[in-house]
Protein backbone atom coordinates (compact mmCIF):
# COMPACT_ATOMS: atom_id res chain seq x y z
CA UNK A 1 0.00 0.00 0.00
CA UNK A 2 1.52 3.26 -1.05
CA UNK A 3 0.29 6.58 -2.42
CA UNK A 4 0.45 7.13 -6.13
CA UNK A 5 -0.47 10.85 -7.87
CA UNK A 6 -2.08 9.79 -10.85
CA UNK A 7 -2.31 12.94 -13.15
CA UNK A 8 -4.87 11.96 -15.96
CA UNK A 9 -5.30 14.63 -18.94
CA UNK A 10 -8.42 13.90 -20.77
CA UNK A 11 -10.91 15.46 -23.04
CA UNK A 12 -13.84 18.16 -21.66
CA UNK A 13 -16.75 16.11 -22.12
CA UNK A 14 -19.35 14.66 -19.67
CA UNK A 15 -19.07 11.56 -18.69
CA UNK A 16 -15.04 11.30 -18.70
CA UNK A 17 -15.10 11.71 -15.14
CA UNK A 18 -18.11 9.85 -13.82
CA UNK A 19 -16.22 6.77 -16.01
CA UNK A 20 -12.81 7.69 -14.37
CA UNK A 21 -14.31 7.66 -11.07
CA UNK A 22 -16.14 4.12 -11.41
CA UNK A 23 -12.82 2.76 -12.62
CA UNK A 24 -11.30 3.07 -8.85
CA UNK A 25 -14.98 2.72 -6.89
CA UNK A 26 -15.38 -0.73 -9.15
CA UNK A 27 -12.66 -1.71 -7.25
CA UNK A 28 -12.86 -0.03 -4.12
CA UNK A 29 -10.58 1.92 -3.81
CA UNK A 30 -11.61 5.83 -2.17
CA UNK A 31 -9.72 8.42 -4.12
CA UNK A 32 -7.90 10.50 -1.20
CA UNK A 33 -8.02 13.67 -3.40
CA UNK A 34 -9.06 14.80 -6.70
CA UNK A 35 -8.82 18.33 -8.59
CA UNK A 36 -10.14 18.53 -11.87
CA UNK A 37 -9.95 21.52 -13.65
CA UNK A 38 -10.01 23.09 -17.54
CA UNK A 39 -6.67 23.97 -18.99
CA UNK A 40 -5.47 26.96 -21.45
CA UNK A 41 -6.56 24.68 -24.10
CA UNK A 42 -10.70 24.55 -23.24
CA UNK A 43 -11.18 21.43 -25.12
CA UNK A 44 -8.66 19.22 -22.55
CA UNK A 45 -8.79 19.20 -18.53
CA UNK A 46 -6.74 18.03 -16.27
CA UNK A 47 -7.60 15.05 -13.30
CA UNK A 48 -4.78 14.54 -10.40
CA UNK A 49 -6.00 11.64 -8.36
CA UNK A 50 -4.30 11.02 -4.88
CA UNK A 51 -4.98 7.21 -4.21
CA UNK A 52 -3.86 4.89 -1.57
CA UNK A 53 -3.76 0.92 -2.54
CA UNK A 54 -1.64 -2.30 -3.68
CA UNK A 55 1.24 -0.77 -6.43
CA UNK A 56 0.14 -3.98 -8.63
CA UNK A 57 -3.59 -2.86 -8.47
CA UNK A 58 -2.85 0.19 -9.04
CA UNK A 59 -0.47 -0.30 -11.81
CA UNK A 60 -3.65 -2.49 -13.57
CA UNK A 61 -6.07 0.39 -13.04
CA UNK A 62 -3.53 2.91 -14.78
CA UNK A 63 -3.33 0.77 -17.70
CA UNK A 64 -7.43 0.83 -17.55
CA UNK A 65 -7.34 4.34 -17.88
CA UNK A 66 -5.09 4.53 -20.91
CA UNK A 67 -7.49 2.48 -22.81
CA UNK A 68 -10.76 4.78 -21.80
CA UNK A 69 -12.04 6.70 -24.41
CA UNK A 70 -11.76 10.05 -24.02
CA UNK A 71 -8.21 9.74 -22.02
CA UNK A 72 -5.20 11.49 -23.68
CA UNK A 73 -2.17 10.79 -21.36
CA UNK A 74 -1.66 9.06 -17.90
CA UNK A 75 1.03 9.77 -15.66
CA UNK A 76 2.33 8.67 -12.16
CA UNK A 77 4.05 11.28 -10.55
CA UNK A 78 4.82 8.95 -7.14
CA UNK A 79 8.21 7.72 -7.92
CA UNK A 80 9.32 11.64 -10.18
CA UNK A 81 10.44 14.20 -8.40
CA UNK A 82 7.36 16.89 -8.65
CA UNK A 83 6.41 19.84 -7.17
CA UNK A 84 3.43 18.87 -5.13
CA UNK A 85 1.25 21.91 -3.64
CA UNK A 86 -2.41 22.16 -2.22
CA UNK A 87 -4.75 24.92 -0.73
CA UNK A 88 -6.72 25.15 1.92
CA UNK A 89 -9.29 27.84 3.97
CA UNK A 90 -9.47 26.95 7.04
CA UNK A 91 -12.32 28.64 9.70
CA UNK A 92 -10.89 29.28 12.91
CA UNK A 93 -12.99 30.45 16.15
CA UNK A 94 -11.22 33.00 17.05
CA UNK A 95 -11.60 36.35 19.38
CA UNK A 96 -9.96 39.34 19.59
CA UNK A 97 -8.56 38.07 22.73
CA UNK A 98 -6.85 35.51 20.78
CA UNK A 99 -5.92 36.90 17.89
CA UNK A 100 -2.79 37.42 18.93
CA UNK A 101 -1.43 33.87 19.47
CA UNK A 102 -3.40 32.79 16.32
CA UNK A 103 -1.80 35.32 13.43
CA UNK A 104 1.71 34.38 14.76
CA UNK A 105 0.78 30.90 14.26
CA UNK A 106 -0.84 31.55 10.65
CA UNK A 107 2.51 33.51 9.71
CA UNK A 108 4.95 30.36 10.55
CA UNK A 109 2.80 28.76 8.38
CA UNK A 110 2.91 31.85 5.56
CA UNK A 111 -0.78 31.77 5.79
CA UNK A 112 -2.84 34.89 5.10
CA UNK A 113 -6.08 36.28 6.27
CA UNK A 114 -8.65 35.77 4.10
CA UNK A 115 -12.03 36.87 6.37
CA UNK A 116 -12.18 38.32 9.84
CA UNK A 117 -15.33 38.53 12.12
CA UNK A 118 -15.66 39.05 15.45
CA UNK A 119 -15.96 35.38 16.76
CA UNK A 120 -13.93 33.62 13.64
CA UNK A 121 -10.65 34.11 11.45
CA UNK A 122 -10.60 32.43 8.33
CA UNK A 123 -6.81 31.48 6.40
CA UNK A 124 -6.01 30.55 3.22
CA UNK A 125 -2.31 28.64 3.22
CA UNK A 126 -0.51 26.14 0.81
CA UNK A 127 1.85 24.67 0.24
CA UNK A 128 2.82 20.34 0.17
CA UNK A 129 0.06 17.98 2.37
CA UNK A 130 2.23 17.30 5.56
CA UNK A 131 2.67 21.55 6.04
CA UNK A 132 -1.33 21.79 5.71
CA UNK A 133 -2.20 18.69 7.62
CA UNK A 134 0.72 20.28 10.59
CA UNK A 135 -0.87 23.47 10.40
CA UNK A 136 -4.43 22.45 11.24
CA UNK A 137 -2.98 19.83 13.74
CA UNK A 138 -1.70 23.16 15.70
CA UNK A 139 -4.82 25.51 14.76
CA UNK A 140 -7.15 22.41 15.86
CA UNK A 141 -7.11 23.79 19.80
CA UNK A 142 -8.33 26.95 18.77
CA UNK A 143 -11.76 25.33 16.97
CA UNK A 144 -12.21 24.31 13.31
CA UNK A 145 -15.32 25.92 12.30
CA UNK A 146 -15.22 24.55 8.88
CA UNK A 147 -12.42 23.79 6.53
CA UNK A 148 -11.74 22.82 2.65
CA UNK A 149 -8.78 21.38 0.99
CA UNK A 150 -8.42 21.41 -3.00
CA UNK A 151 -6.67 18.34 -3.20
CA UNK A 152 -3.14 17.70 -4.51
CA UNK A 153 -2.26 18.86 -7.71
CA UNK A 154 1.75 18.24 -9.10
CA UNK A 155 4.06 19.04 -11.89
CA UNK A 156 7.19 17.33 -12.65
CA UNK A 157 10.08 19.15 -11.68
CA UNK A 158 12.16 20.12 -14.89
CA UNK A 159 15.70 18.24 -15.75
CA UNK A 160 18.04 20.49 -17.22
CA UNK B 1 -26.76 30.17 -17.80
CA UNK B 2 -24.75 31.19 -15.13
CA UNK B 3 -21.74 30.30 -12.67
CA UNK B 4 -22.73 28.14 -8.99
CA UNK B 5 -20.32 27.03 -6.67
CA UNK B 6 -21.68 23.96 -5.29
CA UNK B 7 -20.24 22.36 -2.02
CA UNK B 8 -21.69 18.73 -1.32
CA UNK B 9 -20.59 16.97 2.07
CA UNK B 10 -20.60 12.92 1.26
CA UNK B 11 -19.88 10.00 3.44
CA UNK B 12 -16.25 9.08 2.31
CA UNK B 13 -17.31 5.49 0.63
CA UNK B 14 -16.48 4.53 -2.61
CA UNK B 15 -19.21 5.45 -5.78
CA UNK B 16 -20.26 8.71 -4.28
CA UNK B 17 -17.97 10.25 -6.36
CA UNK B 18 -18.81 8.40 -9.33
CA UNK B 19 -22.73 8.79 -8.65
CA UNK B 20 -22.14 12.93 -8.12
CA UNK B 21 -20.46 12.78 -11.54
CA UNK B 22 -22.81 11.06 -13.23
CA UNK B 23 -25.76 13.07 -12.65
CA UNK B 24 -24.16 15.75 -13.97
CA UNK B 25 -22.93 13.98 -17.11
CA UNK B 26 -26.42 12.66 -17.28
CA UNK B 27 -27.53 16.07 -17.99
CA UNK B 28 -25.13 17.26 -20.53
CA UNK B 29 -22.94 19.43 -18.42
CA UNK B 30 -19.01 19.63 -18.27
CA UNK B 31 -18.10 20.43 -14.46
CA UNK B 32 -15.62 23.45 -14.91
CA UNK B 33 -13.63 22.27 -11.97
CA UNK B 34 -14.56 19.97 -9.36
CA UNK B 35 -12.28 19.57 -6.00
CA UNK B 36 -12.35 16.68 -3.79
CA UNK B 37 -10.56 16.23 -0.48
CA UNK B 38 -11.05 14.55 3.07
CA UNK B 39 -11.62 16.69 6.39
CA UNK B 40 -10.83 16.40 9.56
CA UNK B 41 -13.23 13.73 10.40
CA UNK B 42 -11.62 10.65 7.67
CA UNK B 43 -15.26 9.21 7.15
CA UNK B 44 -16.13 12.40 5.39
CA UNK B 45 -15.41 14.14 2.33
CA UNK B 46 -16.12 17.72 0.61
CA UNK B 47 -16.57 17.93 -3.12
CA UNK B 48 -16.87 22.14 -4.78
CA UNK B 49 -18.33 21.52 -7.91
CA UNK B 50 -17.92 24.98 -10.55
CA UNK B 51 -20.79 23.92 -13.50
CA UNK B 52 -22.34 26.69 -15.69
CA UNK B 53 -25.79 25.60 -16.65
CA UNK B 54 -29.35 26.96 -16.57
CA UNK B 55 -30.45 27.70 -12.98
CA UNK B 56 -33.57 25.85 -13.06
CA UNK B 57 -32.05 22.85 -14.34
CA UNK B 58 -29.55 23.62 -11.77
CA UNK B 59 -31.83 22.98 -8.63
CA UNK B 60 -33.13 20.18 -10.11
CA UNK B 61 -30.14 18.88 -10.27
CA UNK B 62 -29.12 19.61 -6.52
CA UNK B 63 -32.58 18.49 -5.67
CA UNK B 64 -31.16 15.02 -6.95
CA UNK B 65 -28.32 15.34 -5.18
CA UNK B 66 -29.94 15.57 -1.54
CA UNK B 67 -31.36 12.30 -2.28
CA UNK B 68 -28.76 10.65 -3.31
CA UNK B 69 -27.47 7.85 -0.87
CA UNK B 70 -24.64 8.86 1.44
CA UNK B 71 -24.98 12.59 1.02
CA UNK B 72 -24.68 14.52 4.19
CA UNK B 73 -25.12 18.43 2.55
CA UNK B 74 -25.34 20.29 -0.10
CA UNK B 75 -24.52 24.41 -0.62
CA UNK B 76 -24.93 27.00 -3.23
CA UNK B 77 -22.06 29.39 -2.29
CA UNK B 78 -23.12 30.94 -5.94
CA UNK B 79 -25.40 33.51 -4.76
CA UNK B 80 -23.85 34.26 -0.84
CA UNK B 81 -20.84 35.99 0.10
CA UNK B 82 -17.35 33.54 0.19
CA UNK B 83 -14.24 33.47 0.24
CA UNK B 84 -12.94 31.80 -3.15
CA UNK B 85 -9.46 30.98 -4.06
CA UNK B 86 -7.91 28.18 -6.16
CA UNK B 87 -4.17 27.56 -6.65
CA UNK B 88 -2.23 26.86 -9.81
CA UNK B 89 1.74 25.54 -10.62
CA UNK B 90 2.76 27.34 -13.85
CA UNK B 91 5.80 26.41 -15.57
CA UNK B 92 7.14 28.63 -17.97
CA UNK B 93 10.19 28.92 -20.94
CA UNK B 94 12.00 31.20 -18.82
CA UNK B 95 16.08 31.56 -19.46
CA UNK B 96 18.28 33.57 -17.21
CA UNK B 97 18.28 36.14 -19.57
CA UNK B 98 14.15 36.63 -19.20
CA UNK B 99 14.14 35.95 -15.25
CA UNK B 100 14.00 39.86 -13.95
CA UNK B 101 10.81 40.25 -16.50
CA UNK B 102 9.40 37.00 -15.62
CA UNK B 103 10.08 37.22 -11.87
CA UNK B 104 8.48 41.18 -11.86
CA UNK B 105 5.39 39.34 -13.33
CA UNK B 106 5.36 37.40 -10.78
CA UNK B 107 6.20 39.76 -8.26
CA UNK B 108 2.67 41.82 -8.88
CA UNK B 109 0.54 38.47 -8.69
CA UNK B 110 2.17 37.23 -5.40
CA UNK B 111 3.73 34.13 -7.13
CA UNK B 112 5.69 32.18 -5.27
CA UNK B 113 9.18 30.12 -7.17
CA UNK B 114 8.52 26.43 -7.22
CA UNK B 115 11.44 25.10 -9.34
CA UNK B 116 13.78 26.52 -11.23
CA UNK B 117 15.70 25.29 -14.30
CA UNK B 118 18.10 26.23 -17.34
CA UNK B 119 15.12 27.28 -19.69
CA UNK B 120 12.11 26.96 -16.84
CA UNK B 121 10.59 28.63 -13.89
CA UNK B 122 7.71 26.95 -12.03
CA UNK B 123 5.22 29.45 -10.03
CA UNK B 124 2.82 28.35 -7.23
CA UNK B 125 0.16 30.72 -7.00
CA UNK B 126 -3.45 30.99 -5.46
CA UNK B 127 -6.02 33.59 -5.39
CA UNK B 128 -9.69 33.47 -6.79
CA UNK B 129 -10.31 32.52 -10.56
CA UNK B 130 -9.68 35.55 -12.51
CA UNK B 131 -6.73 36.46 -10.61
CA UNK B 132 -4.90 33.46 -11.71
CA UNK B 133 -6.49 33.54 -15.36
CA UNK B 134 -4.97 36.83 -15.10
CA UNK B 135 -1.77 36.16 -14.10
CA UNK B 136 -2.06 32.80 -17.01
CA UNK B 137 -2.64 35.53 -19.79
CA UNK B 138 0.03 37.57 -18.81
CA UNK B 139 2.82 34.76 -18.57
CA UNK B 140 1.07 33.04 -21.89
CA UNK B 141 3.52 34.99 -24.28
CA UNK B 142 6.72 33.50 -22.22
CA UNK B 143 5.06 30.38 -23.37
CA UNK B 144 3.81 28.00 -20.48
CA UNK B 145 4.98 24.66 -20.52
CA UNK B 146 2.89 23.35 -18.60
CA UNK B 147 0.09 24.21 -15.89
CA UNK B 148 -2.26 22.59 -13.13
CA UNK B 149 -4.96 24.15 -11.49
CA UNK B 150 -6.63 22.81 -8.29
CA UNK B 151 -9.81 24.11 -9.00
CA UNK B 152 -11.92 26.42 -6.88
CA UNK B 153 -12.72 25.73 -3.06
CA UNK B 154 -15.22 28.40 -0.99
CA UNK B 155 -15.90 29.23 2.31
CA UNK B 156 -18.92 30.76 3.26
CA UNK B 157 -17.84 34.54 5.28
CA UNK B 158 -18.90 34.90 8.56
CA UNK B 159 -21.55 37.54 9.72
CA UNK B 160 -21.27 38.90 13.07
Amino acid sequence: MSQHIISVKVENKFGVLARVAGLFSARGYNIDSLAVSKTEDDDISIMTIVVKGDDRIIEQVKKQLHKLIDIIKVSDHSQQASIKRELALIKLNCTAAKRGEVLQLATLFGAEVADISLKTITFSVDGDSGKIDRFIELAAPYGIKESMRTGLVSILKEKD
